[in-house]
């Protein structure tokens, strides 16, 4: 494990995430997000350890959020902290931004700290991937995707991982970010195409909401014109009051909330009774065989994002720096020489600062 | 402002800290975080931007606590997470680990990470500082201490900037833990003696319980035959079900939490009826002229830590480090050059790592 350096704490950069992505390739990333979540979600406990997320409302021209997301299984707390910034693009910076730290429960050691940005984009991906192997036809060839910002980027090459995927009709409500698209997405050779609203809904197989529409400003969709058998992934919804998908069309469809309590409160279920409300995303996996069922019919994953699935993304991302000798490690806590004086100089460390040595541990 | 190296983050190390301990030392230190404390409770709006802090139960031997502590105040977020672990000490850690997280809430982008564990230290020390400042007699002369740990070095020291201080008479349940701290705060120049609790009860003008007892195996003192004037600073308190004070004290003094509702889970207050708890810390200091008619008579700081502290420690921290030229200079989120594409290289960065630049901004 990073953090075998003593008690320093493993930095894991922006060029260090870049690095495992030109090293490992993103296939392969995503290959790895999609088996750990899946084994994750089989394997993990109730829910009592993953709370649901909480944060502040912070306001630009349109509401954002800084969150904190935390999460405690097998003796290792991590805690992502995450911001909802819909104006960044403007600014150049990312709607999502976020970093995770990974800590030893045992003595509260901060153990690694990362890049939460790429994890993030990897596991909504890796998450819808998941949840449409169940639930959608494993034929679907088209996605229509709703919303083409930076999320849609990584639900695309999550699904052609899981599909035999030939094409994409793509909608955005900003014609350029919709024009771009293709491009973005070039390296999984599909036909990508920028299509009517009406046309991405008529010809999914699965589809994905991915927008930044504001508080009430939702749905983003019609609903009435899918195909029967769609599955949809709604992965924008994050704020209390926002909404991608009619009610309509969650009334006629099995919907599963990734963490249900959290999608009750800031997802699609926002919309829906609790007796309206199917089994959520480690219940999907671990029931997929009878759930298949479902493959036929109208099925929503309703995704919030939590914080099991950025645990999946940290240990991956730190499990690849370790191979590949990435990471600072600094002595980023104060330990005192002597624990009961704060005052007392730091106890030596093992070594210089160094990369984390490859390979170790 | 750190923060101004484009988009990198701070990372102010253990080493940075102690440069700065050494530099501005520790009685400056002291004094800002008395001051910039005592100016924060007072211009502080609604409690709304300080949640009750959360967190995980984990456990050792002894119960310990992996918590988030997030504010919002004039558009800087800041996260401390700190850990609580009483049996860290015999591993060689501190008892309290903690990093510090401050954030540009605009736009989510994490500014600087800190070591919060000497930080914790002296906000802690610096607040019981502020209380007994209103609410102790200006002339107290002698601190009695129970828990003679890492917090008992800082809550000397805080009290010792604020008070004409001769002696302090200590007492813990280790042995070793009372011996050893008249060297730990040697350099305060006072008379220190290791006494019995009856004694340390019966003389000390402003009493400090800053212990680790269990859950349940409180109160630490007897309470009955403490000076009528008395002040306690009761810091130790940190867990539900954990208290140091016994409620006869409490009933008989005007008792005031630092933040009243993480006091009446985690506190002393605890133990209190809603009607039966003085004015918060923040009212404290705003309302110190006409409180200082309780100096005659039995108060209580009923101190939880909460995250506005934390808050003043990161930014005193923080202008140190930046005057210093102290700490590195990371890019720690990955930010697309494309921000609707995560897959896109990270944008160029201003400049290779660098020490912050001293004096600028």
């Amino acid at each position: 494990m990073i953090g075998d350096n003593g008690h320093e704490t493993a930095i894991i950069t922006s060029d260090d995430v870049a690095a495992i992505l030109g090293s490992v390739g993103r296939d392969r990333l995503m290959d790895e997000m999609i088996a750990g979540l899946e084994t994750a979600l089989a394997t993990c406990e109730e829910d009592a350890a993953i709370p649901t997320r909480d944060g502040f409302v912070v306001g630009g021209a349109r509401a954002g959020l800084l969150e904190w997301m935390p999460v405690l299984r097998d003796g290792a707390a991590m805690v992502k902290m995450v911001s909802y910034s819909p104006d960044n693009p403007q600014v150049g910076l990312p709607t999502i931004t976020a970093t995770i730290s990974k800590f030893d429960a045992a003595t509260g050691h901060l153990i690694a700290i990362a890049d939460g940005v790429v994890a993030t984009a990897l596991r909504t991906g890796a998450a819808s991937a998941v949840a449409s192997r169940v639930l959608a036809l494993p034929d679907s060839a088209t996605v229509g995707l709703v919303g083409c910002g930076a999320q849609a980027v990584t639900q695309l090459h999550a699904l052609s991982r899981a599909f035999p995927l030939r094409r994409a009709l793509v909608h955005d409500v900003a014609p350029d970010a919709a024009a771009s698209f293709a491009d973005r997405v070039a390296f999984l050779g599909l036909d990508v195409r920028v299509a009517p609203l009406a046309q991405v809904e008529a010809e999914a197989d699965i589809l994905v909401t991915a927008t930044s529409v504001a508080e009430g400003g939702g749905p983003v969709i019609d609903g009435s014109g899918l195909r029967p058998h769609v599955h949809v992934n709604a992965v924008g919804s994050d704020l209390t009051g926002k909404i991608e998908l009619p009610r309509a069309l969650l009334l006629r469809s099995l919907v599963c909330p990734d963490h249900r309590p959290q999608a009750v409160r800031e997802g699609e279920c926002q919309q829906l009774e609790p007796d309206q409300i199917g089994p959520s995303l480690p219940e999907v996996v671990r029931r997929a065989a009878e759930l298949a069922a479902w493959r036929g019919r109208t099925t929503v994953f309703d995704s919030t994002g939590f914080a099991l699935e950025d645990q999946v993304a940290m240990d991956i991302l730190l499990g690849h720096a370790r191979e590949l000798g990435l990471g600072a490690s600094l002595p980023l806590e104060y330990l005192p020489g002597d624990p009961k004086n704060p005052y007392s100089a730091p106890r030596p460390r093992a070594a210089a600062p160094r990369r984390l040595a490859g390979g170790a541990g």
